[in-house]
């Protein structure tokens, strides 16, 4: 299959650009690089030193005999998409490639701005294209599960079915968001359902849970492939940034009591879900949705479960708990449903103490490298 | 009460400012006039001769005792806005500037990226300003009843209280716009709504139907306060449209098979409906929405008043049904609440024949400057 990843130089589309070349795909990545460019904004990095995109594809090149290439492309620029599209003509293309931090959408207004328009003109553009130039081709657009914010029903994938005043119908599942970066994955949601409806194209709307782990077997054939590892307050994930907590012996920070529960999938699962839909596309006219993750765990939870690791290390990693810098509801119901991709195959990688162990070793090993002052939240929802 | 009109030239802001203005309120009206630039652009024009912004305020100047003065700003432009919203200190903000016109948002991809962004942006950034220098200030915000699409079950106002397996809770009400501009107002929902909940601001969605109509007792004071009358395909809406077509002895062209059914209200109850909201202010934290409509017709319905009164009046009025350029349902079930603006005191000005017969009336005496080329449908959906 011949699949284009936008955004396939990032933290989950790298991996996913790799196992899919390794499954035999033809694969093009599509990046402007801009992840790269927010670290010298914010004075960040990667904790695995991370080569360049032009390094790290001749380095993949090596190691497959599929055809791989990249494009160097912000997806704001129409014609430069399109002529890209137009060039390798994808049967699928997977799209990464938006602003996904909340934390750095909720810095100041100019962020939030950015965020939302950066996202929803990438997309309209991708729709637009898809509509003039490849309407038989299937979107697979990442979302979020943070786009259905904390109901106090089961949230299901993507649609409810309603029965109100003795009438009934199958609708969009109402949403809630958390900050700007989530609404502007709603706004996206919406525009692609309506390119659907209204122009015939066919799309999987994947919402995501919050990702962790690192390598998948792919990044981990030589140094030049890794993946790279963020655990810095703005685009770290609080999974990853409790093992980096742990290994430089600093107390794991939980925001607020620690109640607050979502969906969690490991970077390995990301990238099979990922085959999954490609192979499985929608049909014409459809919006599928499936929720993509494998477990849900409260913050306090995952807290304990890497003290426990980071114990069985000799670390002694306690707990602290800071004001929480989000707006969110720190003790609620939540249960989502997320079927739809196991019952299409996806065998799910758990989160156990041995996962847990490998990331926080590789913190260790990085460890002169981690910016302590980087941890701690400074920006705030308020 | 100090009431800034954001889009106060335009066709609801200009009559809201005014009535505004006569109940004793001290207005400032904001506006970039970029709906005059959509007119040579587009190469048509009010059927009404339009004086200019800077001539109807000095106009209504010599009308009125209260305070009245205008701000030429573009809601883009943030220093701008926060310089205007820092020197008038609205108690409310009226927010009317907004690209308002669906075939507009179809007419390409420029067009539709335009409407987006200009639509998200500025409400973002009277957010931020709200939040940063007039926490306690109302926002009214004009949304739409296109917002809900036709679900096959009744429409509530805003929200929904959904039982689902044993639980309960009252969420957003679930949203399928059917154009890039409706879109682009479902956006601005839950940006508002997100400001609500984390910044404590208050506001007031109104979802407003179809506005029909042309003159009030305030814009009929002076031929230099008209307001503006739009029939062509792009910012006519359909009785209107029906009534120039009617004045001009041409059919009545209707969209498919005309069973679209809608809510409609007159231009009269829109200015009555925003002082009652500005009276009845929102708590702080809380996004109210009302349906701001007062009855609900089908095109086909509209289309048979219009031959009825313009029979009466010695016309013909046949009726044509074109290829519907919309991708839309043409038979659904629609029926929506709007009990919140009556409860609150607004007594409707329902249609009748003779509202229908003064707006004929006025295409008459403006027949010559009637454009037959601009009222059929350019634009399409698909």
């Amino acid at each position: 299959m011949r699949i284009l990843i936008t955004g396939g130089d990032g933290f989950c589309g790298w991996p996913t650009a790799l196992y899919l070349s390794r499954q035999g795909h033809q694969i093009a990545i599509l990046d402007n690089e801009m992840r790269r460019e927010w670290d010298h904004e914010l004075g960040i990095g990667s904790l695995i030193p991370l080569p360049t995109m032009e390094e790290r594809v001749a380095e993949w090149q090596k190691h497959t005999t599929s055809p791989f290439r990249a494009y160097h492309v912000d997806m704001r620029d129409y014609d430069a998409l399109a002529t890209a599209i137009i060039e390798f003509q994808p049967e699928a293309i997977v799209h990464f490639a938006e602003q996904r931090s909340a934390p750095y959408s909720m810095i100041d207004r100019d962020h939030a701005i950015f965020t939302q328009t950066n996202n929803i003109i990438g997309t309209l553009n991708l729709l637009y294209i898809m509509k003039e130039i490849a309407p038989d081709c299937h979107l697979i657009k990442l979302g979020t599960m943070g786009e259905y914010g904390t109901p106090n029903i089961d949230i299901e994938e993507g649609y409810l079915t309603i029965e109100y005043k003795g009438r009934t119908d199958t609708l969009p599942y109402p949403k809630q968001p958390p900050s700007m970066y989530h609404l502007s994955k709603v706004h996206d949601t919406h525009n692609i359902a309506f390119a659907c409806r209204s122009w015939n194209l066919r799309a999987t709307d994947l919402n995501q849970g919050v990702v962790y782990g690192v390598q998948t077997e792919e990044t981990l054939t030589h140094p030049l492939l890794t993946n790279r590892f963020d655990y810095d307050e703005v685009f770290g994930t609080a999974l990853n940034r409790f093992c980096v907590e742990a290994a430089v012996a600093h107390p794991l920070t939980v925001y607020g009591q620690g109640g607050q529960t979502r969906g969690f999938i490991n970077i390995k699962d990301t990238v099979r879900c990922i085959e999954i839909a490609a192979l499985n596309p929608a049909q014409p006219g459809e919006m599928r949705v499936y929720n993509q993750f494998t477990e849900e765990f409260s913050v306090q939870d995952l807290a304990n479960r890497v003290q426990h690791a980071a114990q069985g290390l000799g670390f002694n990693a306690s707990i602290d708990h800071l004001t929480n810098p989000r707006v969110e509801l720190e003790q609620h119901y939540y249960h989502a449903a997320h079927t739809k991709l196991i019952e299409l195959g996806l065998e799910p990688h758990l989160l156990n103490e041995e996962e847990i162990r490998t990331i926080i070793q590789m913190a260790i090993a990085q460890k002169d490298r981690v910016r302590m002052e980087k941890i701690k939240p400074t920006v705030t929802w308020r």
